[in-house]
């Protein structure tokens, strides 16, 4: 890591730009937390102050790029960021799992990660053609929730299959045959959902128990990050 | 309506920008449908051709007005928009509402707006300060739901309750005294939700029944658009 580059999918490492991403990542994985990046302007914020003090404490690295924070945040009011290791570890084998197939909005994958931190899954998998989990974007959208997080990206559905085959699956589609309300839940189980536009393959039919969320006629679809936490919300309630 | 500005909260029309948006509106609504602008580069566009034919049908003016798509869009490749009356009818008394307190983000607004009538919802009150129903980027961002509900908005909480003193209200709060799936549903009721950075005032205590939405405490908080469609999805699911 020579000079720091606006991010680019190719780089190991990534940005947490913000102040309350940043602070996640340095509490949750220090040992990812490779720089903090700080604006010579931030000089009485008092987050800039508590980041300052948490890096110090753990050695990681302080240093001002005022041009840096530019470049990555697109934004001149952007006072910090955490420069981190991509790497994360791998997901459970025994944990539930969050499948998002070709995800491609930035603000949709980013959502999706805080509301299933916040039910309680800690283990995704993105399976690809799909947006970068890295971009600061998502990062920013996730609220850092992707430091408490196992992610791991994976060339297509068949490879996570392989590695994981004992997850029932639950593929949420528009004509999936069984209501949300009505499914039984098995563990461990991972619920799969498909891109913004296009859902799901129709071969999902044949994976799992797939799973439809009743909704009137008079829409189309439901946004796929409310999809999502519909899904997740539920599986999370009925499992207990 | 002389030459046609730019969207402003003042005017009593707006905008319906792209082909599905004002095809909502001219199916659901066409009474509130003034004109239709089509695009000179829209010819072959499929959809544009069945703007055009409803148009005619039903009597709306139909016009070429390029220079009016790229200042209402704020984009190049918007070849179509309906421009349309804002007098939507009053809330139904009977009827289940929607309240969405001082919400301030246009994205929010307009995906909450499409998972409501997703979830059976046609009664939508607006409490004020929030961002205007009308700006183009909510009516696309509900993909025209709103052309098939009843939005009004109001100057506050009290004027709304003075209107509709017989509906149960359940404020969704961060600390509300009872859970999502413990809290027993009396009809009509109104979903409250409140602004995305700061929720509804405490006062809202004391209103109906507080609601929370159970998460880990690993999260600050839900995404607004998020805790208000696993709401209405439960509460649509329940009341049956």
């Amino acid at each position: 890591m020579a000079s720091l580059q606006a991010y680019e999918t190719a780089l190991d490492y990534a940005y947490a730009p913000g102040i309350f991403p940043s602070m996640e990542c340095i509490r949750k994985c220090p040992e990812r937390a490779l720089r903090l990046l700080i604006h010579s302007k931030a000089g009485n914020s008092r987050g800039v102050s508590e980041l300052i003090t948490l890096c110090i404490k753990k050695g990681i690295r302080v240093e001002e790029a005022d041009r840096a924070l530019r470049r990555i945040s697109g934004k001149d009011n952007c006072f910090a960021a955490v420069v981190f290791d991509k790497k994360s570890k791998p997901l459970e084998p025994h944990a539930n799992h969050i499948v998002l197939h070709e995800t491609s909005d930035q603000g949709n994958l980013g959502t999706i990660l805080r509301t299933a931190l916040g039910f309680g899954f800690h283990n995704v998998a993105v399976i690809k053609p799909c947006t970068d989990v890295y971009e600061p974007k998502v990062v920013r959208a996730s609220m850092g929730a992707l430091f408490s997080m196992n992610i791991h990206v994976f060339d297509n559905f068949d490879a996570y299959r392989e590695k994981y085959p004992k997850q029932k699956c639950y593929p949420f589609m528009l004509n999936g045959a069984q209501t949300l309300d009505e499914v039984a839940i098995e563990l461990p189980f991972s619920l799969v959902f498909g891109n913004e536009g296009k859902g799901l393959p129709d071969c999902f039919q044949d994976i799992g128990q797939p799973v439809r969320i009743a909704h009137s006629q008079e829409i189309d679809s439901l946004n796929l990050s409310v999809a999502a936490a519909i899904g997740m919300y539920t599986f999370a309630n009925q499992k207990e």
